[in-house]
């Protein structure tokens, strides 16, 4: 839950004045998300989303942010469209931070995934990637096994009062996964950050996916490793290798995976499991002030890093290749 | 900023089905109020409020609550209205809680606080009355006088951590205010907690009061004296005399004042000053597990508890009686 600025009636009202969109009927923070401020507007044209970025967004990366958004929408992908003001600009200020007004989505993230949302998951990030392959800006991941060793020197000597021996184990496997990171898979834009709460559904039709702020430069069979890890894992721990299978058959069914992507598919799971630990491991470490966020137990991603070692080719994830 | 629980898409699916409120299309956390959840929750029909009600809230008033909003609202007080269900309930339970949901009320509230602003307020206040006095449920006032004295003894050991000296002022201020508190001034259905987040405008109107829930049945001047303190002091501690007399002025217009009342003002907004200062100095000490929310600054209202006391009679708040 995080509303880290308070917008003012005057500011807003001021701000609003600069869009076609009608007067302003009610701003009301949204108890979701970690990274920015973000409020739904209620003006006489409909709902919005006001979004103010924080300090964890670099502000260099919002023009790439802002026109990937643009892309998407307008190549098919149900997403927040950015929109501008009558200047033309979707991009400026508010209350001393970047700001943004983009369009609402309907929809629900799932609490409880069940395997259909796997499917459709797993066509939608297909066709995501394919809409972003005509997108001409780029953007590196600062969190792809590069950015990794300085997050955990970060993390390393605090590590074992989260569990003891963790270190260890984190440095082991930041060794391994350095040495085998494949190097030539087909790459894209990537969402990089496609949890339950990003992706919406009206019934049993995902309506649309939110939150762009990880998106980046990478291998696109990294994003789906992100999604084996965030949504086919049970409560206790369990792996389901139905929800897996589906995920992967759905995505095929939009684009086919190349042998050597499959073939990568349990490297990419450990990596995509040891990013999310080490970012999780450092906020439990380092709580951001102010957040008024409940951190996230990095050990759920240690299990699943675990679980992903002892699979050795996609068989694991219940493909029959 | 408080959503206390989560509620999930497939229960807010079900809960949702027992309205004719159409198909729910998004439900999001408010992070606004303290004491229970709050949703925005938009339907093909528009918007709408959905509130669980958390353990600060008795659900054995929870009738009168929702009774009064459905009164108010039918005797032309601006206000959310319970929507009942297809079953005409319009009080039932989600996920474990009581739960309603309310209309939605366009309008923002007020974060800088203009003259007018208390002008529109004191109409509103004295229409509130007036549209109470037709109310035929009561509700006692757990926060009024003679309930200061359990809240006092609660915090009395740990006041100094706050400030030095502090349990012995308010102790002394209690046995005050247990003398001299008035005895019989007019009663009716009071606000009591009428502070600018609980009032709406759109521009320069006024467009709505919300948050019932601590509405009680007790003096009508106490609500009155509850807005001086709320909404007459500025930031830098200091009373403006201006916004009192145009709220005072602007309530004696819909509702005239009895001299008994005017004169009882200094006591009430002392007593009033108390109250807020001592469920303050309470959460202050006793930050509720899981809130997420800052404790708001208890001193706030020892500097208007003294200054209040200061005051001889209604001329002290710009009222030429």
């Amino acid at each position: 839950m995080a509303v880290y600025t308070d917008v003012s009636d005057d500011d807003l009202r001021a701000f609003a004045a600069l869009y076609d969109i009608g007067e302003v009927l009610s701003c009301k923070g949204i108890a979701e998300g970690i990274e920015n401020s973000n409020f739904l507007v209620t003006t006489e044209r409909g709902n919005f989303i006001l979004t103010l970025y924080e300090k964890r967004v670099a502000p260099k990366d919002l023009p790439f942010f802002i026109a990937l958004m643009e892309h998407l929408a307008r190549h098919g992908v149900a997403c927040p469209t950015p929109v501008p003001g009558r200047d033309g600009i979707a991009l400026r200020e508010l209350c001393g931070r970047p700001a943004a007004i983009v369009t609402f989505l309907a929809g629900m993230w799932p609490r409880r995934i069940l395997p259909f949302h796997c499917a459709a998951l797993g066509r939608a990030l297909a066709a995501l990637h394919r809409a972003g392959a005509s997108f001409r800006m780029t953007r590196g991941n600062d969190l792809a096994v590069a950015g990794w060793r300085s997050l955990f020197e970060s993390c390393q000597t605090r590590a074992a009062e989260v569990q003891p021996g963790l270190a260890e184990e984190l440095g082991a496997e930041l060794v391994l996964l350095e040495t085998v990171w494949p190097r030539d898979l087909p790459m894209g834009i990537i969402h990089a950050d496609l949890f339950p709460d990003n992706v919406f559904f009206r019934d049993r039709e995902l309506s649309g996916l939110i939150d762009f702020y990880f998106a980046c430069t990478d291998f696109l069979a990294y994003d789906l490793a992100i999604c084996l890890n965030a949504w086919c894992f049970e409560a206790d721990g369990s792996f389901n290798v139905t929800k897996a299978r589906l995920l992967l058959d759905g995505y095929r069914r939009e684009r086919p995976l190349a042998p050597a992507e499959l073939a990568a598919l349990p490297v990419l799971a450990r990596g995509s499991a040891l990013r999310f630990l080490l970012t999780r491991l450092f906020d439990w470490l380092n709580p951001p002030a102010g957040a008024l966020v409940r951190p996230k137990d990095p050990l759920e991603y240690l299990r699943k890093l675990r679980f992903h070692r002892a699979i050795t080719g996609p068989g694991g994830y219940g493909l029959d290749v």
